[in-house]
């Protein structure tokens, strides 16, 4: 084999080909790559980083809401995942089944854990006995398992890695508010740390959750006008309480069910940030998730003075910004692609001229635009550039999201758009499945949610004529 | 059922059932419980706020050392797992196999991954092609699966979570030193952060990881004289690489096999902390990675200004300490034991007198010793005073693992000592597997390691009379 230097390819250009483009992306990128088990993938090292960071976001934003993380085991006892009946129809025919221990056959199978209701509801049936013991603010940080028959790194693996928050409560009203609070934490999340525009509204019970009475979502538009499912939130009511027998002594001496909620965000996400940042040059990170904000590139390396003064940048700038600095022998022209490929946020130069007028320049990933800067005014310049990307990127989406977003009143009208302009449709819906039914077979498209932010675009049903109840927005999805 | 209020109830004295104890207190200190699966513990809040802290600070000083955070899949299918001849006679035995994913049988039988070197060294075959590309020092957290007959909670379970590095060099030398470095760091992390003192040594062959060359080990000694195994560091020489065909063109331009490490820390470590520290009080904590270290308990809350006062100090020590304010309506005797028996290093107590006087008590979980505190010096007192029962730790354990070390010099003895005197024994050894067995048979001991600081005892074998090659630790272990 050949001293194979690494070189930047090229990747698919996204109006060719977005499935390849995006596929390139991962790889390229260094975000993950496939193993040797079918649907598995393995998050590499930036991926994994990527990950981190928005791991450590979020469960700093649970845990000042009083949620405590914990940690269940993975495989669940057939009968369990049985106990309650919506959920078990849900997920029995997509679960990994353990039946041998070693050598010995199992007496009873295990499943591999495609979510933990069921065991958070046993341990729950163990500790909560009395209203002093609500609410209960678990979350835990997992990998499930579901046996998807195609799947795509990120978007649908048969592993993949998420948190699963899994809340009781005394009454209906704090639980449903805590399903409306964890939706809310996912869309800002979305939007402050990740740049990506939400709708935030309620699936219809053919959408929601197996075993949910309610589920919360958050929808982003992609690059390719599809949306995408970015966060759920639960709200079960006293369901599962009943069928795993959860009872507790209430303020008034009576026995009675607690109100349930759960809700989860997952490696789905950076799909997410791929397809909604990503150009034909590779990934555009957020600033805030990124896992190098800043990446420093001497120019005429050789030359005296160069090598050491990039080393005395990186060595002030780390305590302020994620920045790394590539002193290797590649070119910068080389470095240039690379991390455009990776989506860093900033690029600061620097060569011989720059010292001499104490400067450097400071490039944007997502508009190329350069600026030059006082080397004494990095540690104010840099992290204001970073809110500028952060900015523009979160602009830049709500536009498009907005500007591929389309009303429809009747059903040619629906279908026209659904057929011709890639987006989201907005429509009025009278409530009924045979309505939501025809236009996934006829038209092609699923309803996206509900919006919380309603508005009567007309008084009756896009598909029927009858009656509506609910504006919808409607598309092809992830 | 009754409006059960939690009360803190008596455990096990150590002396009359130390198995019991351990139990009792990993029961009533809520850090873990058992689930519905057996062998499979739920690690509750605490218990995870814990294992949280020792992660953090075992990746602060992985990523000082230049490794990376990778997530591999969970499964390896069989013919995988069966690459490397010693590896899969060692683990195959106790593995969960996975063979059907929803309705269909699967082809190839899947087990969870007991550790992941297979999947490790796949990958690597992918990614290294020059020796450009090495090091590559990976590592990652997860759960592994281990299917055990007998189980304890955190000391031995079917899902245990734990880190798992593994890393390619270039050159063996380079390997090696990697496999002390890492052996270095977690000697290190037990000293400096758990207040552990660990011995340092190498591992006979019979004790050895499956397919590794060499296993480093560092070795507690438990309050009752029991050794626990604590962390490994593995060197696999090019074993692996060449089961995996990895290999990569040399400086000289020649095909050559990396040399290979694996090293790993688990949730045993937490079994550690609870025998080496804990009291017939309850649990112990070392300072530096209780999830509190000082508890706020207000002394006649119901007076004025009592419970102002103890939110004042809470919200301004959080900047320090990780503190927590109890202003729950329990006695003040009840939060007393409840946060000994949770091991909190120290209590906070505040009352009216207190308040006049500008001072508070300071009383710690290790020594019970009080100090009176100007409530002006708390940011410098509070932190001296974890600190002071973090060495007051360690050198109690020092002391006692010193006081419970016996030297033998002849069968007899040895016999002797492993029968009467619960500790470690120092012993010389001819390095034969036949007298390592007539210890483990005979005198129901094994090799614990062989430390790296050696001392000649004698001249000869403690078992054979031969001549004598390495001091060894022996004795019975968790």
């Amino acid at each position: 084999m050949a001293d194979k230097k690494k070189m930047v390819e090229a990747i698919t250009a996204m109006e060719e080909d977005f499935t390849k483009w995006y596929t390139d992306v991962v790889k390229k990128a260094e975000l993950a790559d496939y193993s040797g088990v079918r649907g598995c993938m393995i998050v590499r090292p930036y991926g994994t980083a990527l990950w981190e960071n928005i791991r450590n976001d979020l469960d700093a934003r649970f845990k000042a809401l009083g949620h405590e993380n914990i940690m269940m085991p993975l495989f669940i006892p057939e009968s369990l995942l049985q106990r309650e009946k919506d959920h078990v129809e849900g997920f029995a025919p997509e679960v990994a089944w353990v039946t041998h221990g070693g050598e010995e056959k199992l007496q009873e199978r295990l499943c591999v854990r495609p979510t933990s209701e069921t065991v958070f509801c046993e341990h729950y049936a163990d500790i909560i006995h009395s209203y002093r013991d609500l609410p209960k603010l678990y979350n835990q940080w997992c990998s499930v398992v579901r046996w998807e028959k195609t799947t795509r790194p990120f978007l649908r693996t048969m592993e993949f890695y998420w948190q699963e928050g899994h809340t009781m409560h005394e009454t209906a009203e704090e639980a449903w508010a805590e399903t409306e609070q964890m939706l809310n934490v996912y869309a800002d999340f979305c939007e402050q740390s990740l740049a990506i525009p939400v709708v935030k509204g309620r699936k219809t019970d053919k959408e929601k959750f197996a075993g949910a009475e309610a589920t919360y979502t958050i929808e982003a538009m992609m690059h390719d006008g599809k949306a995408l499912q970015s966060g759920t939130s639960h709200y079960f009511g006293d369901g599962f309480a009943k069928a795993f027998d959860i009872q507790f002594t209430g303020r008034d001496n009576k026995l009675q069910y607690p109100h349930q909620t759960s809700w989860g965000m997952s490696t789905r996400i950076i799909g997410a940030i791929i397809m909604t940042h990503g150009d034909d040059n590779g990934l555009v990170l957020p600033p805030r998730v990124a896992p190098t904000q800043v990446v420093i590139v001497p120019i005429a390396m050789h030359k005296e003075g160069v090598l050491d003064k990039a080393t005395e940048l990186y060595e002030r700038l780390k305590s302020t910004v994620r920045v790394k600095l590539d002193a290797s022998d590649n070119s910068p022209g080389w470095k240039f692609a690379e991390y455009e490929m990776k989506g860093v946020p900033l690029r600061l130069e620097i060569g011989p001229k720059d010292i001499e007028n104490n400067q450097c320049v400071v490039v944007r990933r997502d508009t190329r635009e350069k600026t030059v800067v006082s080397l004494d005014e990095l540690e104010t310049v840099l992290p204001a550039l970073l809110d500028a990307v952060h900015d523009g990127l979160y602009q830049k989406a709500l536009a498009r999201r907005e500007s591929m977003t389309y009303d429809a009143h009747n059903f040619e009208e629906i279908k026209d758009i659904a057929d011709n302009k890639p987006g989201l449709i907005r429509a009025m819906w009278c409530g009924d499945l045979e309505c939501e039914m025809r236009l996934k077979d006829e038209v092609g498209i699923t309803s996206r949610c509900m919006p919380f932010e309603q508005e009567e675009l007309d008084e009756v049903c896009v598909c029927c004529g009858k009656k509506a109840k609910k504006m919808v927005y409607w598309g092809k999805a992830y």
